[in-house]
């Protein structure tokens, strides 16, 4: 079972785009999109530059610690988003994938207690995520390669440290 | 003058892997890497990950309201990071361009009253930039067009409104 799904930067881009339309067609209209870092760091970028969306914020959560393993549960990290922040808003909270589906629905639980309205928007989301998203561009259940995290990690090369 | 820089999504993928091997080159390992929204989310995101550097922290800071019109001054927006998650680390702030480079010179000023050691990384350098940023991919003149920021807002298609 060594069949990945291997979303390139191209095919990402395309990507969400259609997951911003998606939310648009759907009528909401988010005061602020909120990725949860790391993997949703990147699409949420793109999600608010696509929804004309000036409010970018963003939570620490940890749960997966490589590939196949997790914590035992996802854990807010800090810096700790000032949840006054969010009262009354719109809030449309975006992560790459809803594997598990506990970070998003952790995140998507603690802004409800606080904003207006919460929706959900993932580019993957796979079966047997404990959350439906509001939004999601596929469902998959292979792994995932996202362009970011799928390069190995770089090194220093050998003779050129400067510093 | 309509010739402008073109910055794909592919072309960004290479970019960013180049700018973190010269982060990696230099000996600096950031401990935290903070992206400035909304322009340096995506970059940070992918650097990040290059140099798997798990905190990936945020600053919202406002100054572009449209092409080649500014605020007065760059200006800090909520949500506030709490600086002291910043003390006595080594902090690599990531932007997508340093164009008068007061967003870029703002924020590592902020972090280094806070920080142990500041660097500055960024795709694009422009020959005004007021400060220098310690990592560069590009230096160029010309307008930038970034793959999350060069197509049209997203607004609902006639007819599909269901919300």
């Amino acid at each position: 079972m060594d069949e990945r799904e291997i979303l390139t930067w191209e095919t990402y881009g395309a990507a969400v785009r259609e997951l911003a339309q998606a939310v648009a067609d759907s009528g909401f209209v988010p005061d602020i999109v909120l990725g949860i870092a790391r993997g949703g760091l990147v699409p949420a970028g793109s999600v608010a530059y696509a929804l004309d969306c000036k409010s970018l914020f963003t939570m620490n959560v940890e749960f997966y610690t490589g590939v196949g393993t997790t914590r035992e549960e996802p854990t807010l990290l800090p810096p700790f988003l000032d949840l006054n922040e969010l009262r009354d808003a719109s809030v449309l909270v975006v992560d790459d994938v809803a594997d598990s589906g506990r970070t998003l629905e952790l995140v998507a639980r603690v802004c409800d207690e606080h904003a207006g309205t919460v929706r959900t928007a993932v580019i993957y989301e796979k079966p047997r995520s404990v959350i439906t998203p509001d939004y999601a561009w596929k469902r998959t259940d292979l792994w995932i390669n996202f362009p970011w995290s799928s390069e190995p990690v770089i090194t220093p090369r050998t003779g050129v440290q400067d510093a």
